[in-house]
């Protein structure tokens, strides 16, 4: 019998293991009696089903597997339970929560997800390709599936910023041949995939040619000539829809509609009822995260959140199952490798006991039971990463308040500055224009407005880009600290205060990154992440709870946003509207050029 | 622009192309404006559809193609008829149509078929891998897709006949690898899978390995552990289910159901009911032809005449398309190659003006109309095959009246001798038993029995098995010689006068192959196959005309069977119950044994 944790040997080296269990001359490791069969190929719930398992793949799905019991196999009894295939997030990406390949898993398992399809291109911004192979051999080492998705767009603008690596075809194409790479991970470039950029040729060509899919990201509602382009361009799927009529343009083109419930983003509702109301046909809907928190995962779940949510939304629990299991296989070419209960796949079922709500008893993976009741059942190691994965805050030397300061030009008592507005529960930002103050020749904040600093971590090059933002509600002298900032993930640091925002940097420089509070010169908030400044390696319910904390403490501060974290770590998003602040300056996205702090 | 026949560059090679033709920076091959769009994705019929078409593949499709045109594009008003996606037969057997896969596709391209996957195994069995690499090079020199599915069971009984050729594992794990081969042909021997035979886990294993599609063939009605085996073992779909519970049953277990309407099989109708009145989910359901005779493709139709009788049983005519288009694309990994009108794929579309009565006005492939209204638009190059395809009636010399005479043992006046008894419109055979009168020491046959003789032609052995067959009806002297004879494809002759038996076997070895039937002492029909002694090189209307002529003529000796021709074919196919013949003598296939002729 193999190791719990192993993958399970190919179908095609186990046809015979396979074929002896079903016809009943060996016996089966696991026997499941009794089941209310979930069938995502046929569409039904096929009452009175029993499973056998052999090696970590199912072996026979039929009436009575009384013919594969022998001394050694264990029978669970289903008692009417309904066994459905494991969950699959089609996209993903594990750096949203924090947390290491194995605590996402950790977090993830007892919610049903066994299958993970993830874009770790955050890590890739930092480390380029030997990050991209670190969580993909650590995605190997797991007790479940982890597909990765190889970056397609590092760093996402080029031009408008320099991230800590770059990403050609040459290495997506020589990523292509790793044992656990399934495609490409979403395509954010769509201008350029539309003007036919080399770099994104070069990556969608690399991927098809070896066979795999490529995957989508059209963040734009337009769907005109620029739309029509990016189909033909290549992206098989797209996750970036939010109203109906964005799901049945891209399944109309031959692409899956990938609907989305992170821990901010919410586009199921409105997308489903292409499905619900206009009868598009199903099979080419599927479901995922993109970005889920810890304190999403810990408080709320995971893919169970997602399909519970879609049932909710009127969908049939069956068909909203498929959309998590069987359509997601699919997609990725793995129909015969996982996400149904049928022969030859790999073994990965829920009991469940009421599958309106998704009431997950149990979680198996490979034949192995992994969690029970919400709680993991099985031991996952800690995967140690290397040292060249941390200690990635590489800047010339500590900071000092004077860093921070912003000189007004010409001896001006008041300047004209370009300021970054935040908004309430939005990913775009304001491009506002305001007259500020200028105190013993420098430039201050004030009626809201903070200042922002972009500090180049990456290449110790002691860059600072200093420039001004509002509408974090900041009152108090206090400053926050992140190395999360997409893509590029430089640091980024908003305070009210330009000593807070110095030792706010100079304690993330110490510890490798992560996010900190500093107000009136105490730390009041720390989230350690090691890892690329951009994971902890600690479980994810240490994070949320940590993460969580420093949600008071910038409330304390007088922050009074819903999601003040991510709108911090999103100011230097220079692919999304309207202003945002990069290592090259400040960045007018709706024309991607840069522009000057002062009018 | 390419020439019309060549097969488009693949899509990662058109990217630039088909994006600027999508932006409208480059003008486009081929528009067609106005047209109803049936969207095989989406399920639904999408009116005031433009679709723009460059380098053979869709590079557009949506509301109005007006910027893709150019001064060179030529421009076709649909006038709000339907486009429809080419449609495709999962699973069919040129050979069956007597002719060369280029004489096939001229019948069927102005069916609206315009991609197939075929399985050579006739040929396999006269002249092993080299035969299948002939019509596998032959396949991919068509205007349209031809694929090919290496046939896996040559021979189909191992120890029971003798073909012409063997293929082993190895010889699949070669062609696995050739441009054109799409996975493997039916795997027939399903008790050899049930039971892990060396030769079927071999094939099964280096197909999976390859990453392609096992096809598969489970011929029994019982759903037990061999079919639960069978399942594990690895075949992916199977054509041989004929009732509603036999297409349900391969659908829960993760095959895909294919149903078959060919020339004699009639498998769709009870079998859709799965989906019409059961509910279940259409996406697993493929149609397919298997075998069609010339007759049938020049008088009735091929894959139009399935999709039309799918509609006819009760479907939703856009449900019966995707399961003659992106059903079976997905199934052969091929969806973003074929089976839609969407973006990237090969632009393969019917015009038709009723969608319910799938009237094909047009037929396109790779942008090239190849048929309107019934006819072929273009001309299709008669494909030239080599010598070593032709002469393949390798016998040791002419046979004389005496080769066919049945010496009675023990001087006895008459004997008991088993008896292929032919049942009408059945495949199966009845083992039965017969007293027969001696005259001059030869044993006759009496009261409908006459002779059968199985002359073996691949080796030159001289060998000829002699017997009783039962049913035909010949009550004038006669004989009918065949070299199609599923599937070791020796000649069977069937006659009531050993000299006509004679002239027609030596008639056959002069032309090469084919069948013919001599009554007193002439040749009253004639259809002659010089390739492989399987396949005419002449066009399928007139091998049509010759074979409706050898009906004429069978039913003229007295022969009164519906599919006398075919019943004449299958009766040296050891896989089919009950008693058949072959170079090794008479066999019970309830048993698998070689038997006596004299009890």
């Amino acid at each position: 019998m193999p190791l719990p944790f192993d993958k399970p040997a190919p179908w095609s080296a186990m046809i015979r293991q396979l074929v002896d269990v079903a016809t009943g001359r060996k016996a089966a490791d696991l026997v499941v009696k009794g089941a209310r069969w979930v069938n995502v190929h046929s569409g039904e719930v096929v009452p009175d089903t029993d499973i056998a398992v052999s090696g970590g793949r199912f072996a026979y799905c039929g009436p009575d597997a009384s013919h594969c019991i022998g001394k050694e196999t264990q029978v669970i009894e289903a008692k009417g339970r309904h066994i459905v295939p494991g969950l699959c997030d089609a996209h993903m990406h594990v750096e949203s929560g924090m947390v290491t390949v194995t605590e996402f898993c950790r977090a993830v398992i007892p919610h049903g997800t066994t299958s993970m399809f993830i874009d770790p291109h955050e890590i890739a911004n930092v480390l380029g390709l030997p990050g991209v192979r670190l969580m993909h051999d650590e995605a190997i080492a797991m007790p479940t599936n982890v597909y990765v998705q190889m970056p397609s767009c590092v760093p996402s603008a080029p031009g408008l910023e320099h991230a800590g690596a770059e990403l050609g075809s040459e290495e997506i194409a020589e990523a292509m041949a790793w044992p656990n790479i399934i495609g490409l991970g979403e395509v954010m470039d769509f201008p350029g995939v539309a003007a036919n950029s080399n770099r994104m040729v070069g990556a969608v060509s690399a991927t098809m040619e070896a066979g795999k899919t490529v995957g989508g990201h059209f963040a734009s509602p337009v769907l005109d000539e620029m739309f029509h382009g990016y189909v033909a361009g290549g992206p098989a799927d797209d996750h970036e829809g939010t109203r109906k009529e964005d799901a049945i343009a891209r399944v109309r083109q031959g692409m899956k509609a990938m609907l989305r419930l992170g821990s901010a983003w919410y586009d199921v509702e409105a997308q489903i009822k292409a499905v619900t109301e206009d009868g598009i046909d199903p099979r080419n809907f599927i479901l995922c995260t993109d970005d889920c928190h810890s304190g999403t995962l810990v408080n709320d779940g995971h893919m169970d959140r997602v399909v519970r949510h879609a049932i909710d939304c009127g969908l049939d629990p069956v068909i909203a199952i498929q959309m998590a299991t069987l359509n997601t296989a699919e997609h990725f070419g793995l129909e015969r490798e996982l996400g149904s209960v049928t022969p030859g796949r790999s073994a990965d079922f829920l009991l469940v006991s009421d599958l309106n709500k998704l009431t997950i008893d149990s979680v198996w993976s490979r034949g192995v039971k992994l969690a029970e009741d919400g709680a993991m059942a099985v031991n996952l190691p800690s995967y140690a990463y290397p040292a060249s994965a941390k200690g990635t805050v590489n800047m010339a030397g500590d900071l000092a308040a004077q860093d921070f300061a912003i000189s007004a030009p010409d001896n001006s008592a008041t300047v004209t500055a370009r300021v970054i507005g935040v908004v309430e529960n939005q990913a775009p930002t304001k491009a506002l224009e305001q007259i500020l103050p200028v105190r013993d020749g420098l430039v201050e904040g004030e009626d809201g407005t903070c200042q922002i600093a972009l500090v180049e971590r990456h290449h110790a090059t002691g860059k600072v880009v200093n420039a001004f933002v509002s509408g974090f509600g900041y009152d108090t002298p206090c400053a926050m600290a992140s190395t999360v900032a997409h893509d590029s993930h430089h640091m980024i640091v908003v305070g009210t205060s330009r000593e807070d925002m110095a030792r706010a940097a100079n304690r993330l420089r110490e510890v490798g990154g992560g996010v900190t509070l500093f107000a009136d010169g105490e730390e009041k908030a720390m989230v350690e992440m090691p890892i690329a400044g951009l994971m902890s390696d600690e479980p994810s319910s240490i994070v949320a709870a940590k993460a969580e904390k420093l949600v008071e403490a910038m409330a304390a501060c007088g922050c009074n946003l819903n999601n003040a974290y991510m709108q911090h770590s999103l100011l230097a998003l220079v692919v999304i509207p309207e202003l945002r602040i990069s290592d090259v300056g400040l960045v007018d996205v709706r024309t991607f050029e840069k522009v000057d702090l002062f009018l």
